[in-house]
């Protein structure tokens, strides 16, 4: 019985692709082939085709990082929005996650990942330089800085502000806090300090 | 500002579908995009082109339902195996997983899921009328019911036991116990009570 072969070579190579997806593992991708054979043979095409069509037409907006169909996205060339503020995030989906709070009415400049040593992900691998030649050209206010509130977003942030240090801009970070909605003893202590800390004066 | 489509849409429809995979969220499909398009361009063409061939190629074996390349599948069509043991499980991976330990040599059936009302998934969409039916065609003496240990996946077992009742099988269930390289004070109460209820004289 030296039988280990006999998983379908074509579900194994995307099983082995998926599972080096960032936030997956091979039961996460397991989960996804099964997923994909058991839907409806045309929906399972069509989707597949939808993902095609995504590689061909969705890219980085050319200013900003924000994923998007256009040369330039509609965020970078929209009149109404406040062209002296740029909001720095991680990744588009943070964006697009700011966007539906309706509270921001700037721009975005999206880093494509974070400061990771362990990844290998130095500051050249992220969207750095273009910020700094915009902040320059655009002549930007502020910046504020809504890298996750994660170790490494941390440091990300603190590695920009150190770059901006040499420009006039203000920058700043987005708050920690106590999230809405929860009682203080679900709180760990960290987060609890800090909205301590950034107590606001009412 | 009502800007809240400037997602692409092809975007937004890949997130849409995958968000519906069984055991998938939102999060995991945004995910899953997000490391799609930062691929190698390449890599991410070839991999769509794989699920594809899957699509083609992986169906459920004609005769147990484990996903092959092949109208039968390499165990049902091994003649090296024991013919007359069946191993219930649900999904192919249970399979695959099962045939990685090498401590199992007959035959498998896959069920394709398993009981869940709050899902909708009845006994009609499960593989069970086939299972008795191969049961007396290959005059299969043992059936061992190797369904997850969870509340669907002990009702599914519970169901076929049943069912099975009528034939002249000997039924099994995998058994329940202490993992191995758990300490025991790491075991939750129920399995410690089945580990005790279990034990093994030697």
């Amino acid at each position: 019985m030296e039988n280990k072969d006999i998983i379908p070579i074509t579900l194994k190579k995307i099983i082995d692709d998926i599972s080096q997806f960032q936030g997956y593992g091979e039961k996460s991708a397991q989960r996804f082939t099964v997923n994909l054979l058991k839907m409806p043979r045309g929906e399972a095409i069509e989707l597949i085709r939808t993902m095609n069509k995504m590689l061909e037409t969705v890219h980085p907006c050319k200013e900003c990082g924000l994923y998007t169909e256009k040369e330039i996205c509609d965020i970078c060339s929209d009149d109404k929005r406040n062209r002296s503020v740029i909001c720095v995030v991680e990744e588009s989906f943070d964006a697009f996650t700011i966007e539906k709070t309706q509270v921001f009415n700037g721009l975005y400049h999206i880093l494509g990942g974070r400061l990771s040593p362990l990844e290998g992900i130095t500051a050249e691998d992220l969207n750095i330089k273009k910020l700094l030649e915009r902040i320059d050209r655009l002549n930007i206010k502020e910046v504020i800085l809504a890298t996750n509130p994660t170790v490494e977003g941390e440091a990300t942030a603190n590695y920009i502000h150190t770059l901006l240090k040499k420009k006039t801009v203000v920058v700043s970070r987005i708050a920690y806090g106590i999230p809405f909605g929860t009682v203080l003893e679900n709180v760990d202590e960290y987060t609890l300090s800090k909205a301590l800390e950034n107590k606001i004066k009412l």
